[in-house]
C-alpha cells in the first residue's frame, strides 16, 4: 500500500466540543482511515467548542476524501471546511516581481524611470556588455519549457508546464540567490523552440533548458549553445546527471567498491538517461549498459536516434542484448530515469552484491523504497518526501550561480565534473551513510559549494566575459 | 539654461573638519558651481572630522564633474568618493523574482515542486482554464519590446532597452500590483516579434507592447489582438491617448472651452501621435491637424503610410496644408508628441486665446516649461520633474489590473474612454487648476479607480472570460 504524502494532504477545519476525550476520538478516527497528521496548530479556548485547523496527509484524492467523512461522523466533531493544501498554495501562483528600487517619489521616478533611465539606456547601446552591469540580465535565467516533457507525465503543453518552472523558480532563489523566470512556449518544432529562445535572449543571462522531449532537446541545446553567449543548460540532462555521479561517488564509498570495477545499467534513453551515461562514461565507470523500452543498446541494434546510437557505440562494451532485467543480472548499479514501477525487489535480487538502486523515475519511481528495504544496499529515488533524494536542485542552483558570478559564457563538462564533485564532498567522514549518499536539498551549503567549484572550473577553462567593474561607469 | 535634475544627480562623500563654518564653506561653493542640494542625511559627531554622503542635482555629466571639481577646492573639505545616483540605482537591475510560498522543509518541497505539483500540472492539462487560478498567468503582464524606439532615443536595440523594461515593472507593481516582466526581444521584422509574441503566450495574462517603432507597431498590435485572448496593448499609443485625453478634458475645465469647439494641433504621427488623434476624435473634437516632419496630413498628400492615410482622411475638415507653425495659428491646443525644442513662445503667442500646450517628447519635450511661463495658460509634459505631468503611468497599472481582475481577452475602446475619464475624474472642484490638471502620478487613487472603471467597462462589453472560482478544484 503507498504510504501517505504532503503532496496529497489536506487541511481539514474542525470545530471540536471543548470536552476532555473530543481530539483523542478525532485523531483516533482519523488514524483509522489511514490519515497522517502534519501539523495541529497551538491554540489556548476557554469557550464550549474550539476550532482547528489540521493538516492530514492522505495517499490520493479520493483516500483524502475517505478521511474527511470518517471524521465528520466522531461524535463532538464538526468538519467547518476542508481543502486540498497543493492546490491552495498554487493559487495565483509561486512567484511575483518586487522592486529592487523604490519609485515613490519625484527624484526615485526621475532616476529610475524618464528622464534618468535614458542615460542608461544610451550608455548600453554604446556599450553593450554594460547590460550586466546595469539590468537584470546580470542575475536572471530563463526557464524554457514546451511542455513536451513535464516530469515522467509526457506531453502536457506549455501552460500546463508552468507549475514545475515556477517551482523551480522558486529552488533558483531560494538556493542560489539566482532570479529566474518561467518562459513557457506555444512552439512545435525544435526550429521554432530555437529561434523563440534566440529571440528573448536579450532579456536574459542565461537559459535552463526544462522538460523538454528527447531526442529533440539535444540538438536544441547543442544549436542554443552554438548561437548565444550565455550559458544554456538543458537541467533534465546535466542536472541529473551530475547529481547522479555526486550520488554514485558517495554509494561506492559505502559499498567499497571502485568507480573503474562497477557495471551500471541505465534504464531510460530520455534526456536524463543519456546525459547520465555520458557523465559516468567520463568519470570513468567500467562498464554501462543502457536500456530503452526495446531492451538494451549494443551496436548494430539499428532504428536508433543519433543519441542513443552515440550510446551503442560508446558504452556496452560487452555488447550485451536483452531486456533490462536480463542485462540487470551482475549489475552492481541500477540507474532508473524511466517511468514507475518497472522495477521489483527480484530484479534486485539478480544483481551484484551490495546492489545500488537509483530508482530516479518522476513522480513515482521504479521502486518504492519500502519494496527495496533489506534488498538493496544503497536505495536512492527522485523524491523530496524519501531518505537519499537525487534532485537536480543539489546542481542547478549553484551552477548556475557560479556561472553568473564569473560571468561564464558557457557551462563545459569540467564545469559539470567539478559540480558534482562538490556535491559528493557536502557529505563526508561519519556523516556518509547508506542513507545519506547526497546532501539535504535544504543544506544551504551545497549551492554554495557547487558555484565555487563552477566558477573556478570556468575561469580555468577560459569561458567568462570580461566583466566592466561596477560603478567604473558614468563619468 | 536648463535646470538641475534628480536624472542627473551625484552623491559626494566629503570629510568636513568639524569647525563651525566648514558646511558652511561647502554649501556655499556647491551653490556657486550650480549644484542643488537634494539630500543631507543627519548625523552626529563629536570628532576632528566628520564624513557626509551629500546628494547634489547637477543640469549634465559634465556639469556634475565641475561641481566635484569646485568642493574640492574648498579649505576643511575633502571629497573621499562620489558616483552617479542613477546609474548606482541602476546596478545589478531594478527588479528580482520573489517566492510566493516557501520551500524550506520536505512538506513544503512536495507540495510545490516534485511530487505534489505533478498534480496541479495534470489538472492545468485536462482543464486549461485552471492556469488562471493556479499559475502567475493570472497576473503576469509581459512587457514587450524590440527596442526599436526608445523612449525618444530610437532604435537603441533590445538590451538596451532593459531599463525602461525594467523601470516599467517598478510601476506596474508600485501602482497596479501587476507582476510585469521584461521581454526584450532580438527580432527585425513585424513577423519576427509576433511570431515571437505569440511562442511565449503561454506565460502571460497579458501583453504590454513598449517602444516599438510606428508604422510596424501598429501592425503588430492588430495581429497580436487578433491571434491571442488575453489583452494586448501597446501603451505607447494608448495609454499616452488615454493619459493625454484625461488632461484635455481637465485643461478645458480650466480654460473653460468645449471639446467640441476646439482645434487641436497633434505633432508626430508616430504611434503616440496616431492613437492620441484617434481618441480625440473619438471623444468629440472638433478639429484635429496632425503633423509629422513634412508638415499637416490632409487629404491627397500622398507617400503616407497607413496609420497616417487614415488620420488625413478623417481628420482635417478644413484640409488645411503647411508647416507646424502654419497650422499652429488659432489652434486651442498644441499636443507635442514629436521631439525636443521644436515649439517655441512665439509659436504659442499665435495660437487662440488660452493656448493648452502639451510638450510630451522624452526625454526633452517640445518646449520647457520655463519657456512657456506667462505664454501658454495650461502647459504639461511628460517628465516627473515639472507639474501637469502626462505619463503613462497614470493609465496602464490601472488598465491592466482592471483587465486582469476580470478575465478580460481584450482591451474595447470603451474600456480605453472609461480609464480617460476615471484619471480625470481624480482632479475636481477645488483642486482642479492649471497647475494641476492631472493626479500626481503617485496618487494611489488613479490606479484603483482606473482598474475599477476599465473592468466594468469589459463587463459590458463582454470581452471577459469566465474564471473557475478560485478552490473550487482539487475534489
Amino acid at each position: 500500500m503507498e504510504t501517505t504524502t504532503p503532496a496529497y494532504s489536506i487541511t481539514i477545519q474542525v470545530s471540536l466540543q471543548n470536552i476532555p476525550g473530543t481530539l483523542g476520538r478525532f485523531t483516533s478516527a482519523l488514524g483509522k482511515a489511514g490519515g497522517n497528521i502534519a501539523a495541529i496548530p497551538g491554540f489556548q479556548s476557554y469557550g464550549p467548542t474550539v476550532v482547528r485547523e489540521i493538516d492530514v496527509m492522505a495517499r490520493s484524492s479520493s483516500h483524502a476524501k475517505d478521511i474527511v467523512i470518517a471524521v465528520s461522523n466522531v461524535e463532538g466533531v464538526e468538519v467547518l471546511d476542508w481543502w486540498d493544501r497543493t492546490f491552495r498554495l498554487h493559487e495565483g501562483g509561486k512567484i511575483e516581481i518586487k522592486p529592487l528600487c523604490s519609485v515613490g517619489d519625484a527624484h526615485e521616478l526621475a532616476m529610475a524611470y524618464t528622464p534618468g533611465v535614458a542615460r542608461v539606456c544610451t550608455a548600453i547601446a554604446k556599450n553593450d556588455p554594460l547590460k550586466h552591469n546595469y539590468t537584470i540580465v546580470k542575475n536572471f535565467v530563463a526557464i524554457v519549457s514546451d511542455g513536451t516533457a513535464v516530469l515522467g507525465l509526457g506531453n502536457l503543453g506549455p501552460a500546463a508546464a508552468m507549475p514545475v518552472m515556477e517551482g523551480k523558480a522558486l529552488l533558483f532563489k531560494e538556493f542560489g540567490k539566482v532570479d529566474a523566470f518561467p518562459i513557457c512556449l506555444n512552439t512545435s518544432t525544435a526550429d521554432e523552440l530555437v529561434e523563440a529562445v534566440v529571440r528573448i535572449a536579450p532579456t536574459f543571462g542565461g537559459i535552463n533548458l526544462e522538460d523538454i522531449a528527447a531526442p529533440e532537446a539535444f540538438e536544441i541545446e547543442e544549436r542554443l549553445i552554438e548561437m548565444l553567449d550565455i550559458p544554456v543548460f538543458h537541467d533534465d540532462q546535466h542536472g541529473t546527471a551530475i547529481v547522479t555521479l555526486a550520488a554514485l561517488e558517495n554509494a561506492l564509498k559505502v559499498v567499497e567498491k571502485n568507480i573503474t570495477d562497477i557495471k551500471v545499467v541505465v534504464v531510460g534513453m530520455g534526456a536524463a538517461g543519456i546525459a547520465t551515461s555520458k557523465i559516468l562514461l567520463d568519470a570513468g565507470v567500467g562498464e554501462i549498459v543502457g536500456v530503452d523500452k526495446e531492451g538494451a543498446l549494443h551496436e548494430g541494434r539499428g532504428n536508433l536516434n543519433k543519441a542513443k546510437e552515440w550510446i551503442a557505440e560508446n558504452t556496452n562494451p560487452n555488447n550485451q542484448r536483452g531486456s533490462m532485467p536480463e542485462v540487470l543480472a551482475d549489475a552492481d548499479v541500477f540507474v532508473g530515469l524511466s517511468s514507475a514501477g518497472i522495477l521489483s525487489a527480484d530484479h534486485i535480487r539478480t544483481m551484484a552484491q551490495d546492489p545500488i538502486v537509483f530508482a530516479m523515475a518522476n513522480p513515482e519511481p521504479e521502486i518504492r523504497p519500502e519494496e527495496a528495504k533489506g534488498v538493496a544496499a544503497v536505495m536512492a529515488t527522485g523524491r523530496s518526501d524519501f531518505p537519499n533524494q537525487i534532485n537536480n536542485v543539489l546542481a542547478f542552483p549553484g551552477v548556475f550561480r557560479g556561472a553568473l558570478d564569473v560571468g561564464a559564457t558557457r557551462i563545459t563538462e569540467n564545469m559539470k565534473m567539478s559540480a558534482a564533485k562538490a556535491i559528493a564532498n557536502v557529505v563526508s567522514g561519519e556523516d556518509l551513510d547508506k542513507g545519506c549518499i547526497v546532501p539535504s536539498v535544504f543544506d544551504l551549503r551545497v549551492a554554495e559549494c557547487v558555484a565555487k567549484a563552477v566558477a573556478e572550473a570556468a575561469v580555468a577553462d577560459g569561458v567568462t566575459r570580461k566583466l566592466i567593474p561596477m560603478s567604473s561607469y558614468g563619468y
